[in-house]
């Protein structure tokens, strides 16, 4: 059975030494003066990720062609940093308590101080960058102004109850879906892969970033909080929608629809309210909904998956493919 | 007489015609969907900033060499981008209300607006910058790398009387001089210039930024808010020490001393107290102390651009070290 969080035990030992080398690359940019900047990633880094991103570049850059390893090693850590700095940034606008089970770095060490060491993260992120070619950085850069855009879409929406799942599913592309998908394609660009298969790696990758987010919204109903690290109902909370309270919106009429709605649009909500928005959400099939539009999106992913040729780090990518999925259940 | 903040009345046509080249190019960069975050840019950008960076990556550029200027006008862009980016974020974690006389980006967006807006602006910077030689790209990104150092050594310091003259001189280099100091050394390389003149502007914009940030700090104890565009006491209010308010610790004794101690150590202060302050720190000579000071950066920068060969360019980068000291009084 895969369990959530220890993508490790999944990956083959190759991308297990491979991932050791990414790790040893980003402890050598966060060697700050103060050294409080560095330890504030390092914090954050150390706490167990799942480092699903740069196992993405590595596999990809694997299962495409045979150029030597360090030729992606850098770049993997990069995005690795480039995630972190977002996570940080995202968790002082939200004001997130707990992320990987430990308090957040806004706070444990202060708003002002997380906020730099997340720009400090970014710029070691793109120093890396400036030694690859135009088109890795443009890569990287297209997808992280896309995250910027999806954060700033996802604000803008905050307790918009009338939000579509269109809308929903352009805001994931952007928050998740967008630098997942540069990982890969990173990863089959450098391994010298034809247009072909940077295409299908890169399209893969897409598909399991929106289901990796589904899911991820589903656990945020469903979740439970020492397998999640967070607590549950951090959404509703919040008054973000997901395709779980969008779906959940349509089908319930009503008294339990304006109760739900109402909810949602509260600024502050108590525990007894979140669960019961949670019972109401829960009332209707939209986890079922969530799950299926999720399967889709994997299948869609182990389609682009299938254009490569067989090998390990195919099979493995696939394998991640299945930790996405089941992890919600 | 140079007044404070518009450089452009300085500035050689050329420039003044690079400068609306640059400010093109920072344009096609703040098309952002949804329009929000590109319109935080460029509600900063647009207000007037003085363009000190990109002017002296230009001018550094044309002093030079005679490389076409198609080369550093993109690069020139990247670095008002940091610049703007820095400032944002800045302003959130100073919790600042005004900048260039209107209400900064966090004031008038939100704090998380504002925040993701200088993410973006930072990524549309390196974006840029992957187009350049690893050498640019390294110049800029650990020059950036020394600003939130900087930052974080600033914030560390809050409220510590106990701040040398080398502390304080060793943020502010981190700060404010490692950008500025990194405009002219780009503007150089891309030039094409020998190593020696490279070195001569990369030391001459490390000491114009070491003045500039000098006479700012005394212009928050003795500027005009209608000249400066911001409060005055901003530094004492917030707790930060610099050249003036360390030099005025070092001569005060006793009673008024424990005074300013004590204000600058203070949370909350009222206007009479923070006018207080700014009577004790003008009872001494710390004013002219930080003149000389800022005086003696001036003529090492002056020194510095003696050896470059004499021409327009040169000439506008020496009215530049004027406009810089002479602001201040």
């Amino acid at each position: 059975m895969i369990t959530a969080g220890n993508i490790d035990d999944y990956l083959i030992e190759d991308i297990i030494h491979d991932l050791l080398l990414v790790d040893e690359e980003i402890l050598t940019h966060l060697q700050s003066e103060p050294p409080l900047l560095g330890e504030i990633g390092y914090y954050l880094i150390s706490a167990g990720g799942k480092r699903v991103r740069p196992a993405l570049t590595l596999l990809s850059f694997r299962a495409a062609g045979t150029q030597p390893i360090e030729v992606v090693v850098p770049i993997a850590a990069a995005i690795e940093l480039i995630h972190t700095a977002s996570l940080i940034h995202d968790d002082i606008n939200d004001g997130t308590d707990l992320r990987r089970g430990i308090l957040t770095a806004n706070r444990k060490f202060g708003n002002s101080s997380a906020l730099v060491a997340g720009d400090y993260l970014f710029v070691k992120a793109f120093r890396i960058g400036g030694k690859y070619d135009w088109e890795i950085v443009r890569i990287i850069a297209d997808a992280c102004a896309l995250l910027a855009e999806g954060e700033i879409q996802q604000d803008l929406n905050q307790y918009n109850t009338d939000l579509s799942i269109n809308e929903y599913l352009d805001t994931i592309h952007k928050k998740t879906a967008s630098l997942i998908s540069a990982c890969s394609q990173v990863g089959a660009v450098l391994s010298g892969a034809s247009s072909e298969i940077v295409e299908a790696l890169t399209k893969f990758a897409f598909n399991i970033g929106m289901a990796f987010q589904i899911t991820d919204d589903m656990l945020d109903v469903k979740g439970v909080e020492a397998d999640t690290g967070k607590p549950t109902g951090n959404d509703i909370r919040d008054g973000q929608l997901s395709v779980v309270s969008i779906k959940a919106l349509e089908q319930l009429k009503g008294d339990t629809k304006d109760e739900l709605q109402t909810i949602i649009r509260k600024k502050e909500n108590s525990d007894d309210e979140i669960k019961r928005a949670i019972d109401l959400i829960m009332s209707t099939d939209s986890m079922t909904f969530a799950d299926t539009m999720a399967n889709e999106y994997a299948d869609k992913a182990r389609d682009e998956l299938h254009k490569l040729d067989e090998s390990d780090y195919r099979d493995n990518l696939e394998l991640i493919i299945e930790m996405i999925i089941q992890r919600s259940f």
